[in-house]
């Protein structure tokens, strides 16, 4: 099946493509086919490039020299992960000259399911960005999660063949390809079938067991941290994502495996970025300003931005300037800075300068609010017993998502109940099953590290099930930043002594603003002041992305979910108190 | 759709992966996704690759050092033009190491429209030989012609979707293309709905034209004769097969033009090539001996040969030694002579040192032969009648399928009619139409410069429509010919003083041989030396093709259809008495 962001598409007759609604004189053009920079006006009309000959043109701009490139194109994205719903990421990316993303769907698909994937398909049809979708393929991430919703195979069958599905997402569970899970496999099959592609997740993975997992008919990987990772996947055929997001950072890590001969092979993706950073530090655009940077040759980075993202997901007509194709263009003034002067989408000059001309309309995403089902919580919820004096104790680590499983003496009252005044060292930490009100929650120990102090951090996003998570020095002030996430419908919220510090509002599914980005940056860049100077958190970038990622039971060592301690090692849960 | 020759292909457990059926080691693996020479152990099992690592199997090979490349890929042939059935011409390439060939079955499909099509996917399904189709886009050539049947696009839809279909054949209705033909964009846009190709034929085409030619949805071209073309192509995002045929030898002159930068973009193909050089100078291997030898970098070349097409034509591993890819595998001694030692197809070995194993199964032709068709002869058939003493007489060019229209004084008997007698330096040449026994047929004259003396030649082979093409100069010897034509049911017949010097059988369509590919190539000499003893014919090579194209009327100036002389660059048909 074809994948295209613009099914319409339909050959004209020469005679319609004498005259142009679009005419850029003066441009340098990057040819991503030719790797040359051509100099030739390029005439568009009705959204689409006429070519390259001199017509007469309703509108004709003066590029003043400056370099035109195609679109840029994020080849795995997790829209979620910005905190914003579509059309207010749209907003924000357009700008710096992105006009097509492969996104994932992966967190609202755990908290809403099939709902979740066609909210997603709904607020993104007829955005100037190009939003193709990668059909999330480890919903929930484990079957022992209390996520959402779950997505068989069958559930992913009929919306394959969508001209906006470009394939199966990211496979996350190496465990069931290596195994032969029939269910793992019909959904590899399914995006097969339909000619599209399977995004892989391998890290870590080498020798015969990556080649089988590769086998299985999965081409992609975005998780390699190393020039050798990305070296070994290369040679077997595989297209290699070089990832720059806001905790995951590699790119440069992995430039020097990138060369003349292996880089058609090699594509940009950010995978998760917040919204400060989009906005502070750019999206592709600072993949191409970095790669440049560190001596990657312009046209070829520009190719791997463009036409290799274009050809490893088959894509049409987008990710070049050729006759036909999609008229999605950036002008810049240089290549090396890369900053986007003017950006088209379909022919549209949609912004100029960093900014959109206009607000993009969006989608209400009512059906998507009220997902914050907490039950009411009992009498002293987060009381914890550990008659032995010992327990096990999450330590978290700077700039990581895998954590250490500690067992510790700790203190407790009279009654055998943990006491934070006798164990100075340590937080609470608890998961609240918040979709289908169920009552069920665990409250486990963290390790001070995190540094949380005089108060507490409650948070509707948390990797991949969406629970509530809740961490804090003292129980009230937990009770109250939980429940009042559940009331804003989903989102973050940090408490003191009583008081609410400071909240962002996540309501849309409990994942997501209807904000500009310009609004939810700000709220977030307030919110991490706050983490840094009030509970004076280590990490302040990472203040809530740690706390998100305590929930996933897939990343080692100790996790903890709405059903308790999650030895990830193991592959079972444990108590917390050790006897 | 997916374009592939292994619908059955499933996912398989690491488990079942654990043993090869083949292993091959000391091979220097020409790795075509990194650029590099690798070297490491090959396993296969069950057709495909299963990796790199060295495990248990079956069968153990060793390379000896030699290079191990990826099956060749022919991107653009007519198989008839070989005059072999599918699976004799199956035999024939693939100990060339070509494992894949993209096909337009053009030729058989003027004969028997969709029964053509039907049985050259049967005559292909199964054979190691990847045979994959693009749908005939121009047949009839013109609407005025006599061809054996018409191909609309009603008629080619339910096609399109087959896994071995690959898109729309060349479009050479370029004047249809730029008018917006109804017709012929709904045969594009057929192809483009499925997420298929559709191949170019754009000679001579440039500017504005061009990118009205592009921008319809045709993205290979397979004509360029100069570095310019093929540079003004790329530059426009089209895939450029550089052809080398029996006739058109354009890789030469267009290698110049290929880059580093370019060179993904550029694909080989044969388009016409006859049995005996095949078997003399080779196919795709061919096609890697001149390149390198003029200088291209040897991986780049392999390339070319196989990923770059594989791509180009969305065909689903193929073109590439990856895990979960087919097995189709050439062994080289070097990569300067491309010798093929052993060639592996599916896994399976199929060839060694330029010989098959076995003989491949073919299916029996049947239905395809007694297409043949013509209406009894009248009495004194070929008599041609010119009271005015002026005539048109076509002019042959060497080594060109482009004719001269010349005016010239005829002398003729008493009751008017030509007499060869009286016109030493002219020829006659007939059509006669053969598909559906009309009787229409028309009689012309032809510059003795093509060399015929002392007999006639009549073939079935004659591009598009294939009627009966008979040339001669003398009445009784051209009758002879064409009724022997007739009664093999279709092949080219040679006769003289009234006997029949030779004749080589085309029983399938009128255009192949069910014969081994040897077999028929020695035919084919034998007739090339009576050409050229016998008759004298100044360019022995083309005596047949010659022939065949002058009944071709989309190449100008002046040629001959069952209908009688049409001017091409007038577009109308014209009487050979000149008033």
């Amino acid at each position: 099946m074809p994948v295209t962001a613009d099914p319409e598409f339909w050959p004209r007759p020469a005679r319609e493509q004498k005259s142009a609604d679009l005419r850029i004189d003066n441009a340098r053009i990057v040819n991503v086919f030719s790797g040359e920079i051509m100099e030739a006006p390029l005439c568009a009309a009705k959204g689409r490039i006429l070519g390259f000959s001199r017509l007469e043109a309703k509108q004709v701009v003066d590029a003043g020299g400056g370099f035109l490139l195609p679109g840029l194109i994020d080849a795995h994205t997790h829209i979620e992960s910005s905190l914003l719903c579509p059309a207010r990421f749209a907003e924000a990316v357009l700008p710096r000259g992105v006009t097509t993303v492969l996104a994932d769907p992966h967190e609202i698909a755990n908290v809403a399911g099939l709902a979740g994937l066609r909210y997603m398909l709904e607020a993104t049809d007829g955005l100037p960005l190009n939003v193709l979708f990668m059909l999330s393929s480890c919903v929930p991430a484990l079957p022992l999660e209390d996520s959402g919703a779950v997505l068989k195979a069958e559930d992913l069958a009929f919306l394959m063949s969508h001209p906006r599905i470009a394939g199966l997402g990211e496979m996350m569970n190496t465990a069931g390809v290596l195994s032969g899970d029939a269910e793992v496999l019909a959904k590899i099959r399914l995006a097969l079938d339909c000619g599209k592609r399977v995004d892989g997740h391998s890290p870590g993975l080498t020798g015969s067991a990556l080649d089988a997992y590769i086998a299985a008919g999965i081409s992609t990987d975005h998780e390699c941290v190393s020039a050798e990772e990305f070296q070994e996947r290369v040679r077997r055929g595989m297209y290699i994502l070089l990832r720059e997001g806001s905790a995951s950072r590699d790119l440069l890590r992995l430039l020097p495996g990138v060369t003349q001969a292996n880089a058609r092979r090699c594509l940009f993706c950010t995978d998760d970025r917040h919204p400060a950073d989009i906005l502070d530090i750019g999206h592709i655009d600072n993949h191409l300003r970095l790669a440049v940077a560190a001596g990657l040759d312009p046209v070829t980075a520009v190719r791997m931005a463009t036409l290799n993202a274009a050809e490893c997901y088959g894509l049409e007509r987008i990710g070049g300037l050729a006759p036909g194709w999609r008229a999605d263009m950036v002008l810049v003034n240089d290549l090396r800075e890369f900053r986007a002067s003017s950006v088209w989408a379909g022919g549209q000059l949609v912004a100029e300068r960093g900014r959109m001309l206009e607000d993009l309309p969006h989608r209400a995403a009512d059906d998507m609010r009220g997902t914050v089902r907490l039950a009411p919580l009992p009498d002293r919820p987060f009381a914890l017993r550990l008659p032995s004096g010992k327990a096990r104790v999450i330590r978290p680590f700077p700039h990581s998502l895998i954590t250490g499983h500690e067992i510790l003496p700790v203190r407790v009252d009279g009654q055998g109940f943990f006491d934070f005044a006798l164990n100075p060292g340590l937080l609470k930490i608890a998961v609240l099953e918040r979709h289908h009100a169920s009552g069920k929650m665990s409250v486990g120990l963290l390790d001070k590290i995190y540094g949380l102090r005089g108060g507490a951090i409650a948070t509707s996003v948390a990797h991949d099930s969406h629970n509530l998570v809740v961490a804090g020095d003292n129980d009230a002030d937990m009770q109250q930043a939980a429940e009042a996430v559940a009331r804003l419908g989903g989102g973050v919220v940090m408490t003191a002594g009583g008081k609410i510090l400071a909240e962002l509002p996540l309501p849309v599914a409990g994942l997501m603003s209807e904000l500009p980005a310009a609004q939810v940056a700000e709220k977030l860049r307030g919110l991490l002041r706050l983490a840094r100077e009030h509970y004076h958190i280590w990490d302040q970038a990472d203040a809530f992305m740690t706390l998100s990622f305590l929930a996933l039971p897939v990343i080692p060592h100790l996790k903890i979910t709405a059903r308790g301690l999650f030895d990830v090692d193991a592959g079972r849960f444990v108590e917390v108190a050790v006897p």
